[in-house]
């Protein structure tokens, strides 16, 4: 867990659209790109097909093994970009992370988050795919 | 404003496609990850709905904001994702960049871009947001 | 080429989707952020419409080209982002890949990557577009 990413609402902005901030700051430090995540599971295999909170739970899940893989957690994140395949589903992300987000953060902020929806992941059942970038002290 | 982000179009490379640059070199300094700015006013609201160029500046007004609020402007910019929703918008988005960018960024040269059309963004009437990394001198 | 690029696919975590790592790590350096790479030629027109090989290969050709410009190559690469407009070429674009990377990195793990299908790209007969950040060690 690293102090060096703080997470910021710069006085004169706009309120933001969800639970994240407009900004994170990184100081130094080792950086970790992270490819996007997909509802797989140990067996390679789709998670949760028809099923978005499955998939939701899934993508975090791991992700949160790839951040234990390196070290890191998920208070380490600087900035994530989400994206959704249905519209549709755009609640239902906002209720999981609601739902979600308290028991992974230590900070009643949380990072940066482009919310975007799109046509298709790289497998037709995929609905959800979280990527991010990661900030920790170096080793 | 930081002399950390230079813009590069390196010989050998061919044209870009637009008013951006092919690449940008950050040495050092503080990196501010900011999440995709919508066209939201200080009441949270939607501003511009049915009005594309109404919601690029007010999109760039936020993301103007942001940067100030973190003691960083325009030039401190190392890169831009710009996100619109209709393809009917791009040539309405060269137009309003060609007016804006030469007021905000004191080099002729701007940071990279990559513009992408996409199916929604978070709410409905949203027409384009704009995500950037941002690199400035350490405090 | 750098040392401070590490691809990394940790314990614990599930298998990766196609030819890239879950993780790269950066260690200090310079980082280059290069803006979405499309099949341009050096005339500024598209190369390739309608034939998705033939735009992958330029896409990866400008982007190696921008790498060369900056002093970099592909194994400084940190992080792609690849965005498709139709998923009848995931399978072209999986299979083209398996053939060109191995000649442009010199280990047998690649970098992240995130794959999106998106609506489109800057104009109508663009079919892929990469971006990637990159980290090089201080000139």
């Amino acid at each position: 867990m690293s102090d060096d990413v703080v997470y910021l609402n710069p006085p004169g902005t706009c309120p933001a659209q969800g639970l994240y901030s407009h900004a994170a700051r990184v100081r130094g430090g080792t950086t970790y790109y992270i490819a996007g995540q997909l509802a797989v599971g140990a067996d390679g295999e789709v998670v949760g097909a028809d099923d978005f909170d499955r998939q939701f739970a899934q993508v975090f899940s791991n992700l949160g093994a790839v951040l234990k893989g390196l070290g890191c957690d998920f208070n380490d994140v600087a900035k994530f970009t989400t994206y959704l395949v249905h519209s549709q589903d755009i609640e239902r992300f906002m209720r999981a992370r609601a739902a979600l987000f308290p028991k992974l953060f230590k900070s009643e902020l949380y990072p940066p988050n482009t919310l975007l929806i799109i046509d298709r992941l790289v497998k037709e059942p995929f609905v959800i795919e979280v990527e991010a970038v990661v900030s920790a002290p170096d080793a």
